[in-house]
């Protein structure tokens, strides 16, 4: 798309977001100082945004202001789903969301985003840092959209979803209408779900007039916000479909080459202290959220059956190579993820897992 | 201690190493840069090695040279465990080592460290950055030694340790000769274990010579690189005593609040990013480790018995409050860990252990 037609095809918020388009699109250069555009699929409101915007600070101050940041939240600039759209037309040098945002642009990035049944948060940092995943995502999935890509954030483990009615076997799964973006979404399609693809803003809309039947989100905290419980209350674990999920900094590849390399050690480090942050506030803040939509918004909280654990399991071992097999970079990313994967399976059950299921004999009373 | 008695206590490694401390034992002002010197607890080929000097590298890079941090890793400029000295009496400006280590001088900075059957690491860093833990480990262990705390790594889940001869029952455990610092070892002493404290390097001899019937180490990695299975075949899971261990960035009090603001950014988001980087570092290269030890070298791999994981668990809950009992700042830490630790008991079992327990259904194989 070029630029132009982009920006008329783009949602301005207002004319001031205009008016910076316009003038701001192309790095400002000035005694050696570099102003760019960063676009985000999250609002301004919420802990994203303001993680953004401590990113874009700490990048200026850090700099020298070298290098400095104009963040545009989301529709404030562009529509959040099309950040990748606006630092490929150059209106912005950087972008954030969530990797499988740009499904539509990429037939191997939901790789990067979560793979049901995959990778935990702790898991995915160890590859991205330490197990080839960033170079992995940047060759098969980045660079061939003119990106680069770091990793800026992470939800944690997510919640299964919410659900009218309770579900226990493969049969309740079809003729559902459900929202689930993503590998998960692929995965339920083959139970003949009716997957429903909505924008955050429309999904409490559609739950209360009755359009689908059920929503997955994210977790406790960020799901209260949106107030999910006011119409539903079947609320299932775990998250099968997303034990975690990499929120991506993105950037200009041809403007991310030209960086001194301090410049570039700045944003890494300041963008892994960033993915550090977003992660420990999730899982700081999920458990009394969800200790209030238990007790004071009465809702259910309910495990997936052993049968539908099973059942959507051994259908992601069939779906999941089925969609990575659409292109070659999609068949090496999965390859990449499940080889990462299985060495994985040991050492997080002899540590994790099973310390997890160790400590409850511990009752610890304050003194 | 006064700095001259110190100096004459501490065993430099080299007379180079002396000499630096006589000379740039103060910070150096020159234009406005800082020149401060750091002390490791760890060697200097090790990761932590590693991560500690491209810390100051960046330190220095981002803060455009106002701040650079010559480090001297264990050993080089005073003995490992003397890191907190150097910091009180001068010489040095920075240490990095874990809070255990630091028990000689503070009765409640044990807990800072890890806390058997307590936090894991992605628990620890929420109660770190999100959980008031940085201000709480400020206030009642390291201000009133004299410094400012940061977490700056993390060694993830470690593993229940080695053991000459096979133990099922709490019998087993009066009378061993055992190697376990910190926390898990006031525990163990409960049970009549002859709790030996040991330096990394006099582990293995000791084994060799059988002067302890075993040991606790860190994880698969470091384990197998220090070579106790050479001598040792039966290795325990889970690590109950440490599920993770914070690595301890401290500096000098009152240099760090003269610090300007941007360079109290840039250590701060360059510490967050240390962190993120050991832990994952730790959590990709345990399981290759974990493989070797088993699959080459013999390694018995064993779980703690259900009998000893609930005695242990319960001893722990008489045991650790008698410790932190030890002062007021103890039981304030020890109160503060375990509230956070009560709402992470739901949350990180709704969410990673359950997950964890489900993945297992998918076999995934490439394509």
């Amino acid at each position: 798309m070029k630029r132009r037609e982009f920006i008329k095809k783009s949602a301005f918020g207002a004319v001031g977001g205009a008016a910076a388009a316009t003038t701001l699109s192309t790095p400002a250069l000035s005694k050696g100082k570099k102003q760019w555009i960063a676009v985000s699929a999250f609002g301004k409101a919420g802990l994203l945004g303001q993680a953004l915007n401590e990113f874009a600070k700490f990048v200026k101050s850090a700099s020298d202001a070298r290098l400095s940041i104009k963040i545009y939240h989301a529709g404030e600039l562009v529509k959040p789903f099309e950040a990748v759209d606006a630092v490929q037309s150059g209106t912005a040098q950087m972008g954030f969301g969530a990797p499988y945002y740009w499904a539509g642009k990429s037939s191997s990035i939901s790789f990067v985003a979560a793979m049901p049944y995959g990778l935990t948060a702790q898991e995915q940092n160890a590859w991205c840092y330490y197990g080839g995943g960033i170079e992995a995502a940047d060759k098969h999935a980045y660079n061939p959209l003119g990106l680069k890509f770091l990793p800026l954030g992470n939800t944690g483990n997510q919640m299964g979803g919410w659900y009218k009615k309770e579900i226990n076997t493969v049969a309740d799964l079809k003729g559902l209408k459900f929202r689930m973006p993503g590998l998960g979404g692929e995965i339920l399609k083959s139970f003949g779900t009716n997957v429903v693809l909505l924008p955050g803003s429309e999904v409490l809309p559609a739950l209360t007039t009755g359009a689908i039947d059920g929503t997955e989100w994210i977790g406790p905290a960020p799901d209260m916000g949106k107030g999910l419980y006011k119409v539903v209350k079947n609320y299932y674990y775990p998250g099968w479909h997303e034990p975690a999920t990499i929120l991506d900094g993105f950037f200009d590849l041809k403007e991310w080459e030209k960086l001194d390399d301090d410049l570039k050690q700045v944003i890494l480090r300041g963008a892994a202290a960033t993915n550090m942050f977003i992660l420990s506030k999730f899982q700081a803040i999920n458990n009394s959220a969800l200790q209030k939509l238990v007790n004071d918004h009465g809702v259910k909280l309910l495990k997936y059956s052993d049968e539908l654990v099973k059942a959507i399991g051994e259908r992601a071992t069939t779906v999941l190579p089925e969609v990575a097999s659409r292109s070659k970079d999609g068949k090496v990313l999965f390859n990449h993820i499940i080889e990462f994967r299985r060495t994985m399976l040991d050492w997080s059950k002899y540590s994790e897992a099973e310390f997890l299921a160790a400590r409850v004999a511990a009752n610890f009373k304050s003194v």
